[in-house]
């Protein structure tokens, strides 16, 4: 039998309600993981160990009272350092901010607490979820990036430390990291999951990013995480399945395989890992066609990058302006380009991102997902940077869901990564897709950390 | 029996539908109304008489064949002059444009062709749909102002000259017009009627406004108008219902009658009459209950301005450097204006525009419609502005569906009107209720042309 921190959340689920598990001893398995990999992956800020462990003395009495709250019961999560945790300290990976300890709950933390998840802690991310890489390690060879800016969210998940975690995306910090580290990672539809008491980066870019090791994990925090929230103004009011009872049967999917640029831009390993993926969902049953990006995914990759900058330099205005000496070097380039921008610009790059998801949910709506690599090579060597995020941008300059799977290992030992995408609120059928998909890869290695 | 011209749309597709009315007699009967009284009001740029008469024939000789296309089949219909029609001259009220023939139809205007609509020509325009007045006169009293920007869509509906036309909203252009003018105006959500092959003045503002004398002729317009579109990106895919058999049968709504600002800035006539509808309506049978604006009211009408500035500012930009002194001096100022507006400023409105559309729609969704006056007061003296678009501002900037019925005629001879706003894509809700408050205000009167 597996140790408690190495079940999915599904699985420790299962366990919990039936009274085989209790919400203590899933926590300190995960506490005990992290004591044995934190000095060599650097990926926590703050672990809330005591308040852990008293949550889940509660959540077990609970459930010895009959009181279960639904499948996150007693569900230890990591958060990224970006999450307003009342009471608990949120660095956002600046300085400024060592010391910061908010007064209230992000929408998402606060929704995680009502369906009976703990907050085992928080993790590392890049500063202020940009581009200034944090110190986490990648679990697979840890002279490599993890990715950012989510990297404390997908080295624990994938060094199984905790079974899920939140991270955010505004380019490719959600679904780069998964692919980078071998875990699952989700990025829901633009509207879909409050981003209220995040620290914001791009209004019009930000998302909650969701970590797991199983697609069926993912569907149980979107379950838990989604909706309109009075105070997030770019939610909408659009249902959720419910997924307690796990995901809709999977199909044989139809995928529209992206040559242009996804395939182009990979490496050859990369380009040749994906053609045997594509053969093995064909042989599998799905239909694989060919797609074309749409004529507005030009300028796309430049676009995206100014909006984020224009928006950061915004976001970040007052607070550049007393502490610009205390942001990174990076951070410090990425506000002043963003200063530079013009309304003119601004007002052509919102126009071009209507554009862009108008014809990009068309394009998906010809398939029941787009298929490409989430990133061009596995995890490049070195902690300078936190890598490539361009294959993941287009689903968040879109709006459009994206999900990210682990497909196999590279011949240098780093996880290899698919990425689907779907329309707009279409997540039941993606989730689906990413489902079927998740069986006919069957990727079961783990980092080699033992 | 009323003259063919006199006939609503829903009337005058009854009789064509049985054979009763022939679509020729009905353009015919229009074209012999403005030659009776378009020297004296001045709506139309360009009247499309021969074409008009042999598509009427075309039609005629459909319905002979047993080729009924619909509910506008052998309509005419007028089209403010922003619309592109292919092979007909189309100025944007600009001496820029004077000879301006497009070689393509606003998709708009090939839907009302697909429908068997007749276009019967171009009506006046402010310049460019801003500010700068047209030279139209109101019909019911021809030293005061249609309204604008959409004047000759209002007063050639009102004056008996169309039973439909189409305009516009930015601001306040649709609602407005037609409050001065007594007839009935409707602006849709925004994204559910294409604004492809519209002059553009502001993007994230920019509605297709309609025309007609009843609420059950809006309904008729809005089903051969809606719908996504490939070539407007704001367009969404939300499915309209089939109002063919007419509307859904309206019960007594619950009203949230908005005081704050609207019956703070409505003239003391205006007020009252405002108070004796909201009784009307409540001896009717409406729940009517005070509502308040939300909290990003505050500054929304500067914002709102701001961002109108700005967006026409970019859209001119080519054509304003090439033909500066051709525009008007308010056009000028509103480009300088708009030019002057930092990205910071703008990025800072459009987050404005989201919060403010999303508490209006968590406002609109506690009632069945709000209602407040169309109009502070009814159309002022003078043809140098086009009068105050303030109360139509907030459906506008919010993206929500608004209708205005003409409700009473003021101690000076010009027609009051009430406006009814509900939240995004829920019209069939909305024209339910105009069509409830149609019946209870029972507006019958005409302007004194005859």
């Amino acid at each position: 039998m597996p140790a408690p921190h190495a079940l999915s959340i599904t699985a420790a689920a299962d366990q919990i309600r039936a009274h085989q598990l209790s919400p203590v001893d899933l926590v300190r398995s995960c506490l005990e993981r992290i004591d044995q990999l934190e000095p060599r992956l650097h990926a926590w800020v703050t672990v809330n160990r005591e308040v852990a462990i008293a949550t889940a003395r509660i959540r077990e009495e609970e459930i010895q009272r009959g009181h279960y709250r639904g499948p996150l019961h007693g569900i230890p999560i990591g958060l990224k350092d970006i999450f307003y945790t009342a009471g608990l300290k949120t660095t956002a990976g600046s300085p400024i901010y060592a010391d910061f300890v908010p007064d209230y709950d992000a929408t998402t933390v606060r929704l995680l607490k009502e369906a009976g998840a703990i907050i085992l802690g928080k993790v590392q991310t890049t500063e202020f979820a940009a581009t200034a890489p944090s110190p986490t390690r990648n679990p697979w060879n840890v002279e490599h990036t993890p990715g950012g800016s989510s990297s404390g969210s997908a080295a624990a998940v994938a060094a199984m430390m905790c079974p899920g975690a939140l991270g955010s995306q505004t380019y490719g910090s959600t679904i780069r990291p998964a692919a980078y580290c071998g875990c699952v990672g989700f990025k829901p539809t633009y509207g879909r999951v409050s981003t209220h008491g995040l620290f914001a980066l791009s209004w019009n870019l930000d998302h909650v990013g969701l970590f797991a090791r199983t697609v069926s994990d993912i569907a149980l925090l979107l379950q838990a995480l989604s909706g309109y929230d009075p105070l997030d103004p770019a939610t909408e009011n659009v249902p959720v399945p419910d997924y307690t009872n796990g995901l809709r049967e999977p199909k044989a999917p139809r995928l529209g395989l992206v040559r242009d640029f996804f395939l182009e831009k990979a490496s050859d390993e990369t380009r040749k890992h994906m053609e045997s993926v594509a053969e093995r969902f064909s042989r599998a049953g799905a239909t694989i066609t060919e797609v074309q990006m749409p004529t507005s995914f030009a300028g796309e990759l430049d676009a995206h990058f100014a909006m984020m900058q224009a928006e950061t330099a915004v976001t970040h205005r007052e607070r550049y302006t007393e502490h610009a000496t205390r942001y990174s070097p990076q951070m410090q380039d990425l506000i002043n380009k963003g200063q530079k921008i013009t309304t003119n610009q601004y007002v052509e790059i919102r126009r071009h991102q209507q554009r862009f998801r108008h014809e990009m949910n068309a394009l998906c709506q010809t398939v029941d997902a787009l298929l490409t690599p989430s990133i061009p090579t596995p995890a490049p060597k070195g902690l300078a940077t936190t890598g490539d995020p361009t294959f993941n941008g287009p689903a968040s300059f879109a709006g459009i869901p994206s999900l990210g799977l682990p497909s196999d290992v590279s011949s240098n030992g780093l996880p290899f990564a698919i990425q689907l995408m779907s329309s707009a609120f279409t997540e039941e059928r993606l989730l689906a897709v990413g489902k079927w998909c998740e069986a006919a890869l069957d990727f079961q290695q783990a980092p080699p950390l033992d």
